[in-house]
């Protein structure tokens, strides 16, 4: 055991979209002191690369985070332009406005994202824990850079996916929860990697809503962030409220940070996972909780057993995301 | 209306693959006072369309039925051989070793199933209910002879897919039913066909357990066939009991029977239902219950609205089935 699991403390690599559910998982990872974040890799998703990426870098601005910002992937493993984004969803700057450049951003890390943690994975072997909340896409170029990542990380966290539970299915397609669609073959290398991995979806994100009170409750507080997170939910939640009626926003990717923080708050079920990257269902994924792929043979015998958040304790990573302004 | 809906008389079609769970369905659709069984059909599934005609002849003399049984589908509408047949499940002779021919059996109805659903739907427009519990071939069939029978058929009921609801998933594949992956294809023409249609699935059906208990008390009436179903149900329960650790068997085919008796004790759930026909999830049923498919174009727009069952009272549809020897 490396002497930072014996103090507790986690060091992170954060794969990563921003995105306004990003920017407050960003915060949670700043400010915990069971955290000691490394850096900071970004990917396309909630808006293009180059936008995420400012992002990113804004937001280590905003939280005082002196770390590497490294840019990963501009579209999926199998594309050759860049999709549409969700500007519906995070607004054209990907913070709902909020994004403010000055002009004064330094250059991102050189290294293209997948080096970097294939580099910071090698210098600490059994350390680094990959919290990836946007599409797959780095960390599937990672493991192709170097294979022998998948026995050197400490473990990975990732949101995305829907299982059905709490009845919680797809939020683009009926089945696909947006990051699993937005680079299925990714997705399915990253989840059929022989390395520890836990997934938080849907089906626990989704029962971790951030209410209006609790949004408001956080102005004035943690300098000028809790404001900051304030205006750019405002859009964020509109969103929300009129497609699911929560008058809230969910806590996606901060779930998966109170993950790495407080494992005890979720409920996990075992069983190797798999990606629909076909037809109807492309962008699913599918885990075998059963072990039906060990009496008949099927696409998830002999795949590796990784974990599925099925249940969570709302209240708790409401609580720790709320007492991460505080500290 | 037609006079028979003003009595509260159901006159029923019923399409199945006998199997020991269709075996019980064919015995409540015989014996309850609002049904009256015009005729059954046959496919392939539990057993050879061979193997479930005789037995569907052997069920129709062991209950008093003097009903046409026509022979259908031998195969999925896309396949050139027969599939394999689940001997484990329902026995080599598809009664779990209770199929005692005597030779003494008549020819089936000269027509194919398909041919027979046609011809009784467009004699009497309104007045029939398709009830399938085997692979949806013939169903398919029958709306390629005659697409009009959609506006025909007082409604469809089918045994058959999983969505996920109270836990329940796929029973071949981590999500797909036996019957929808038996013809994927046929199950999806079906689905989507302009014709009133619900589907009752493994979300209900494996809610509904006839436990050993359940399951002895038969013996001894209902002439010979409580006896009947205790013995052929002694493998079945075995695999039930070995798989899933239940101690009994599922009510599958019985559960359709008891909602075209008594729908109240179902709870529905509406919107488009496809079923996919590619890759890893293969026979799995996927019902757009969110609209998601009028905000962005998606497989199920412009779909018809279908009903799946996603709750069910378990004590009433084993309480209907239980008097049914008492009738």
């Amino acid at each position: 055991m490396s002497s930072s699991t014996a103090l507790g403390l986690q060091q992170v690599i954060f794969d990563t979209d921003p995105g306004i559910d990003d920017a407050m998982a960003l915060y949670l990872l700043a400010r915990h002191p069971a955290i000691r974040l490394r850096a900071v890799t970004t990917v396309f998703g909630n808006a293009s690369v180059a936008t995420t990426t400012r992002n990113a870098q804004l937001l280590c601005r905003l939280y005082g985070l002196q770390i590497p910002v490294a840019a990963g992937a501009a579209m999926p493993l199998l594309a050759s332009r860049e999709p549409e984004f969700p500007a519906h969803v995070h607004g054209e700057d990907g913070l709902g406005g909020q994004a403010q450049a000055d002009g004064g951003l330094p250059a991102p890390d050189p290294r293209p994202a997948h080096e970097l943690i294939c580099e910071m994975v090698n210098a600490q072997p059994g350390a680094i824990t990959l919290i990836a909340v946007g599409p797959m896409t780095n960390l599937a170029r990672a493991l192709r850079h170097d294979p022998g990542i998948v026995d050197k990380v400490r473990q990975v966290i990732v949101m995305g996916g829907a299982f059905g539970m709490n009845g919680h299915f797809g939020n683009v397609t009926p089945v696909a929860e947006a990051n699993i669609i937005s680079d299925p073959e990714a997705a399915d290398q990253v989840f059929t990697a022989r390395w520890p991995l836990v997934i938080v979806g849907l089906d626990v994100t989704q029962q971790v809503v951030m209410d209006e009170r609790y949004l408001a409750a956080l102005q004035g507080r943690g300098g000028q962030v809790g404001d900051f997170i304030w205006r750019a939910t405002r859009h964020y939640q509109d969103f929300y409220s009129e497609r699911d009626g929560i008058a809230g926003v969910y806590a996606h990717d901060a779930s998966a940070i109170a993950y790495a923080i407080e494992p005890g708050a979720f409920t996990l079920r075992a069983g190797p996972v798999r990606v629909v990257c076909e037809g109807l269902a492309r962008g699913q994924t599918i885990q075998d909780f059963k072990d039906m792929g060990h009496h008949a043979r099927t696409a998830w015998s002999d795949q590796p057993v990784q974990q599925a958040c099925i249940g969570v304790h709302a209240e708790r990573v409401l609580a720790l995301f709320d007492q991460a302004f505080d500290l």
